[in-house]
């Protein structure tokens, strides 16, 4: 599988100079240095500058790997010259194949037969392929000198959708390792990913979009996904649920999507989690690879509005976590600095007192050692930092909060916060982009908090 | 009620030119030239350039409604004051009542009492009162100059997660009639509120955050809210649902949150809709207020990515919503303008043909006649449109859609767009902010739109 990401020869079948679908993957791979790339088009001479070959079995050198930028109906010829070749791996971008009809599936099957005969890996079709942001090597149309370099690793299925979560996750600052789209899977699976991402010493959290799962992978499925998950915590976002969701996966990549309640229960066998929708799953993964493990079981709630602090609390009782008992002397403490009209229990409610005694507060619950995670939920109301309010400046605001929370780097810190987008956007920059997450909504970040306690007693009870 | 909200005549009691609690509320009420506005403090001369005065029983003239911004120990006394002076409106904008300890609860009751002996409406304590969008009357600290004027009215309970809610609404242009925050609820209850809201001719659309109601108002809550909810679509988010949450909610605000099931079926019986979060609550409220309830039973989908598609599908067949079946002339002229691989059964899946086909093919759709409802997903690549990609201006692109939704105001039509930032941004401001809803998750756009119908099957059942 390592060639995918770490090729150093690759042949672009069907590559162009016109600005039409696999464009911007012809000029990023052509213009790298440390690659050899080869345009094939029997149509022109060069393309951006390099000479063209009229096909693969022209190429004067071995080839590690192969993308098809062609039409579907001139693929299965291709894979024949590229099996000739001694190519060993392929990923097909183009669409037109199981997904669409009958001739396509058969076509799909036949290039499947070659690749087998010949021991060649097939990504795709209906893909937008690899990406490695160790090297920048990408096969998709996504802004890599604009991405995050990080731990974690995306499988999706199909291009638009893999290419909205690096877009979005890209602009949240999320740091990625490497992202695979499987569209039709051919040959290559979730399970030969998940194989090779379990020894990628860049991945430290995979989050997966499914459809379903091949026939007859099941077992190899529950094996590897329960290697890797007493390793690394693995998300799972599966559709085709429900009839309707099931049939529009069959058009969409022509998976079959399987019952949910059998998939359900073979995810929890392997310990994976699974996420009820595409902002759980990246909340998920936000916290996973920004956030350490809670190495205690109390949760604690600082908020400066009852009511958002109330919902926090119904959420994370709903999802059975523990809120924090408060030792003695963390009480007595708070007590002490905080204005007798707040709450010091468990959430400590200190209301418009957050601007007056919050960074004590804070230092308090954090050194409790009852505390096994915190959820600070701040809503700076408009008025406090708007023009025509108080105009604060709520950077440097944030800024003496995030110093204390880096102080202690073994507590796990989630930031929530409700209200005006522009204060939102501020607690983003100085709390999510340094390494503490901020989820806008409180039952989200609950949710959040739930899964990490999840991984944790998943991981203490199978080591 | 109606004082409250359209006073002729205020006492600004605890009124003070300090940059403190209560300011901005102070200035903005001074300076109204249609309101006889009197700031109310023994210690100072005037206040911005206003004659104080010592005690609202000095005001020359009657005065409709007093507004506390006083310390809680002094509130006992002035609240006598008013009864002396007749005032019948007062809004008690401080806290350390009956959510602080016994002495503030007795503090309290004494000041219902006086109220009750005095024919005296009172809002609050522990709120930031009443907003009023037809004369942008406020006794809250918002940016009232910057709201939107439109038909959502909303109930909150406290003043930070109230504020909160407006900034929120603020900064996404929903059109607001009225805000009210209840606090303690001392006197005015939501069950006030809404008979007021009720005949109110701003008010099309009633949200509600609420930690409990009071002992013995059961009754009178399910008889008002059943007839409110016959006319308009009332909204409720209810915390303290476990007894996490009901702790919490009583060092809050001092409320009883009651049995959540009970509550539930209360609620449930009146047919109001009740919202499981924040956030959905105003989605929710969105889409009531831009769109009109569905005419057919039918959804549509239409979408550039299948995998979107198929999550909204499983959604909307996990809340029972009926995908629609198009009309055979439909399906056979999309069959005959959509390329051959893509799919335009329900979801119509037409990936990156949206480009080329995706006006035609929504002008079809919004023209079937089984076709209610239509969920546009529209997750546009970063490449289209960044300048390192083809940079195309997505919204030149998206008001042609919204020129041909706008053709068919009888239909109801929501969009959901996932991926960068900047995208979602477009959307919002081409869509969202002149009637269309846009929702980033397809998970809460599907859940809006059982809203919709929910509601309608209401109506319908019960009128």
């Amino acid at each position: 599988m390592d060639k995918f990401f770490n090729p150093e020869s690759v042949a672009i079948i069907g590559a162009s100079e016109k600005l039409r679908f696999g464009y911007f993957v012809t000029k990023s791979i052509l213009s790298r240095t440390d690659i050899r790339s080869y345009p094939v088009n029997p149509n022109v001479e060069t393309v951006l500058g390099v000479t063209a070959y009229r096909s693969v079995t022209e190429i004067p050198e071995t080839v590690d790997l192969a993308i098809f930028l062609i039409p579907s109906d001139a693929a299965l010829q291709t894979m024949q010259e590229c099996a000739e070749k001694g190519i060993k791996h392929v990923i097909i971008l183009s669409s037109g194949f199981s997904e669409s009809d009958q001739i396509g599936e058969e076509r799909q099957d036949a290039m499947a037969a070659i690749a087998r005969e010949n021991g060649m890996r097939v990504i795709g079709p209906n893909c937008v392929g690899v990406t490695n942001m160790e090297n920048g090597f990408t096969t998709a149309e996504i802004p890599v000198n604009r991405m995050t370099r990080g731990s974690l690793a995306f499988i999706a299925q199909s291009g638009i959708f893999g290419t909205a979560i690096i877009d979005w996750v890209t602009a949240h600052k999320i740091g990625v390792s490497k992202v695979v789209t499987l569209g039709n899977k051919m040959d290559v699976d979730e399970i030969d990913v998940m194989q090779y991402l379990e020894n990628d010493k860049e991945t430290g959290v995979i989050g997966l979009y499914l459809e379903g799962i091949r026939e007859g992978r099941g077992p190899a499925f529950i094996e590897t996904f329960k290697r890797v998950t007493a390793r690394k915590p693995v998300l799972i976002l599966k559709s085709g649920r429900t009839e309707a969701g099931a049939s529009a996966v069959m058009s969409h990549t022509g998976t079959l999507a399987g019952d949910d309640l059998v998939f359900d229960a073979v995810v929890r066998q392997t310990g994976a989690l699974r996420a009820d929708g595409i902002e759980e799953l990246l909340d998920y993964a936000r916290v996973l690879t920004k956030q350490p493990l809670p190495q205690a079981d109390g949760v604690a709630i600082i908020t400066n509005s009852g009511s958002l602090g109330s919902m926090a609390c119904d959420e994370l009782q709903r999802l059975e976590m523990r809120l924090v008992q408060f030792e003695p002397r963390t009480l007595e403490k708070m007590k002490s600095i905080a204005p007798s009209w707040t709450s010091v229990k468990n959430p400590v409610d200190i209301g418009p007192a957050m601007l007056m005694v919050g960074k004590e507060i804070l230092e308090l619950v954090l050194q409790d050692k009852n505390v096994g995670c915190l959820l600070l939920i701040a809503s700076v109301p408009g008025i406090i930092f708007t023009e025509d309010g108080l105009g604060l400046d709520l950077i440097p605001f944030y800024e003496e909060y995030r110093e204390i929370m880096k102080r202690y780097p073994e507590k796990t810190i989630i930031v929530s916060s409700f209200g005006d987008p522009d204060m939102v956007a501020a607690g983003m920059k100085v709390f999510d982009y340094t390494g503490i997450p901020l989820i806008t909504s409180v039952q989200s970040a609950a949710r959040a908090i739930a899964c990490l306690y999840r991984y944790r007693r998943y991981r203490e009870r199978v080591q």
